[in-house]
């Protein structure tokens, strides 16, 4: 499907690019790849030795990283590849996540979108091809597992997972007055004047209605999107090489391309956008806010990561890293209105309005045929079904789907060889559906 | 002094080469540099903004990070410019580090080397350009200190402390029967028998006592210096590059040069052979087994890392960086021959085989001046003073001194503009000779 060696700066690009894919490829899913047993990175012994074998050595600058089985390996360690930057958890004791492990989830049984046998929940994690997943339910560990390279004191990708954790920062600064959803971003960052950004609201950013020309067809070599990887690409840039050199630059170059308001378009360019608005608007990059507002006051069990580009900027649009379980410490506090130990971490407000979803006739227009009747606000997936659950969703399998009605939290980080959460969505969603009915009807 | 912009693959470089240089450079510090408060890396204002303004924009690959003062930065941020491994702390509760701040302290006089007018130990940090500082007496933090960028959650390069961390490992190995400290390099890396590794001793590479043909002279551009520190770095190689592509490809090229075991030399290339044997004795990397059998058990409140090469090997010779108050729990594990909260983490006899010191007479070949009488062992270079106290040396004046009769353990990370540790020593040896005497002095 894709070919991340044929870019011109390896595998980086295809990496930034990929992030945002996931509506794309869903027509991939019928390509055939090896299954999660065969594809175990751990098996596969990526690598491992000293030095690792040829065959099992993966470079950042080839782009040998990236290729699927290899991807599995890469996506537990992307720090060992590329330049990062910390989200400090603070020095203190982390707090408790309980655990009250329930035998009745894994043979929990549930039907896939299309098919018409039923499939176990424990099934369901190789046909995902999950490497860690973990269920809270009323913020007790109902269900942990960890497959592959991922262990629950390492850390993952969270992909595009990233952008509902700069929306939740953005959705915040709003609620605080600290942003005015209605200033256009010219109003915050002036450089993105005369860009497409310029005259587009705070709002339409942290919804995605922004009208932008930046395609993120893979298939196309002129496509924005791989001119947006390589400007964020950390590696040096090829001598003759005269495009943006950050994700700054490239931000400036984006042009308009029909209106901004109508129509919902996932594009990753917003939540980049969103980063620097927000590092205007408060004098800290999104790394230091996530920080300094959140994963201190978590009691998260590990620091997390974003990676950056040359000048060290966060990935506000992918770039994030985090340990399982902070993940789900995470949804957990959104789950209760924003509150951790009894703090009001983020304002209630902020989260009933992520809660609350956006525009669905906007969401209509954004094409996504297994997502009927959803809608996007502040960089989160609102289902709106009579759960009212939410979720984060990153390439390759990515998740945070809280279900307030049942009291779950599921956080899931997998490498599912197509980057499209299409390809997976069709497990994913009525498990995850399921489970949350299944806690709701055997809740005490 | 150093001219890091001339070197063919820019700063790490230069980074890498640097932090065996310290026995080479005393002779810059007649050179003119800008003070302490002059060159604070938070005043100057580096890599702050969304952008960076250019002139405070720091690179990975054009070497801008490594120049003074810019270095005073990039000491506390590592991770941000270059690839990185994790060594986990685990899941827990740190342990505790309970405060005793004493005010006597910052006042103490003592008489730099050379000098006749008496310092106070307060003053000794902007001469050191400290970028933090902590002392603990009988487990207890009676003084800590930060400065420029680095807080008490942040992560700075140790140097060529990292060789006494790794070391460390290596006496702990011996200890357990793992390592036979008397076979040669060659029965645990096959690889290493051609060159001069092959048929020294492991005890030869701990105490460094190889004869070896690698010159740290880094006004001579043939120096094998520079062809290890292009072998470490992890940008892509140029196209015409035909040398060696990691630390290991690059140690099987070292060629020998007098007899093992006469004399000590300090290169850097010793340790890295520790952290091969080290692996290859183990199965783990030095990160691995740093964070397995030392960091998950010394409550840490911070993971450490290192940084890698463009295969992910832990940079052993220099390539660790911790929190400031973690390092200072390493050497309070150690003053404890080896315990943390009653628990035997480090052999005894390994803490026993460090403090004994090594061969005073082969240190003496090793030209050191300012260290008269002292001796190297285990990667630790041993006073042999009256109070029995050794310590770890990193280049730019990063240190652990273990003073056991004082009942003091001093962990100070900082970024001296003169890489050697004779620019600083005559403040830093009388310095912390003077507070191990009165906190015993002034003990109850």
């Amino acid at each position: 499907m894709f070919a991340p060696s044929r870019t011109r700066f390896g595998a980086q690009a295809f990496l930034a690019a990929s992030l945002a894919a996931w509506a794309l490829s869903a027509g991939a899913a019928d390509a055939t790849f090896p299954d999660a047993a065969a594809s175990d990175p751990a098996r596969l012994g990526w690598m491992t030795g000293s030095p690792p074998s040829p065959d099992r050595t993966l470079r950042f600058e080839d782009g040998s990283y990236f290729r699927f089985p290899a991807m599995r390996w890469s996506v537990s360690n992307f720090r060992q590849l590329m330049p990062t930057v910390n989200v400090s958890r603070g020095l203190g004791a982390p707090s408790a996540l309980p655990s009250a492990l329930r035998k009745d989830i894994g043979t929990l049984r549930f039907t896939p979108l299309g098919a018409t046998t039923p499939m176990t929940w424990d099934a369901s994690l190789a046909a995902t091809y999950t490497d860690g997943i973990l269920v809270l339910h009323r913020g007790r560990v109902v269900y942990e597992r960890y497959f592959g390279v991922l262990k629950n004191d390492g850390q993952h990708g969270a992909m595009s997972v990233t952008k509902s954790v700069v929306g939740t920062l953005g959705a915040m600064l709003v609620a605080e007055g600290t942003l005015d959803a209605g200033k256009p971003v010219a109003h915050y960052v002036p450089e993105l004047a005369q860009s497409a950004f310029g005259n587009a609201t705070v709002r339409q950013v942290l919804d995605m209605t922004t009208g932008l020309k930046f395609s993120e067809d893979y298939a196309d070599p002129k496509a924005e999107v791989w001119a947006h990887a390589q400007a964020g690409n950390p590696l040096p840039k090829p001598k003759d090489y005269t495009g943006p050199r950050s994700y700054y630059e490239f931000l400036q170059t984006v042009q308009p391309e029909g209106r901004h308001g109508e129509g919902f378009g996932y594009k990753t360019v917003n939540s980049d956008v969103l980063g620097w608005v927000i590092a205007r608007a408060t004098g800290r990059t999104v790394a230091q806010l996530l920080s300094e507002r959140i994963w201190r006051h978590l009691g998260a069990e590990q620091d997390a990561y974003f990676t950056v580009d040359s000048i060290g900027t966060p990935f506000a649009g992918g770039g994030l890293n985090t340990g399982l379980r902070d993940l789900a410490r995470f949804g957990e506090m959104l789950r209760n209105d924003g509150r951790v130990r009894g703090v009001q971490v983020v304002p209630r407000a902020a989260v009933e309005d992520i809660r609350r979803g956006g525009d669905k006739a906007a969401f209509v227009k954004g094409g996504y045929p297994l997502l009927q009747g959803w809608s996007y606000r502040n960089m989160w997936w609102v289902t709106h079904n009579d759960h009212g659950a939410y979720m984060a969703r990153g390439v390759h399998g990515q998740r945070i789907y809280i279900d307030p009605k049942a009291d779950m939290v599921i956080v899931r980080y997998a490498s599912h060889p197509v980057a499209g959460n299409a390809a997976n969505d069709p497990v994913t969603l009525p498990a995850f559906e399921a489970l949350g009915r299944h806690l709701l009807r055997t809740a005490r």
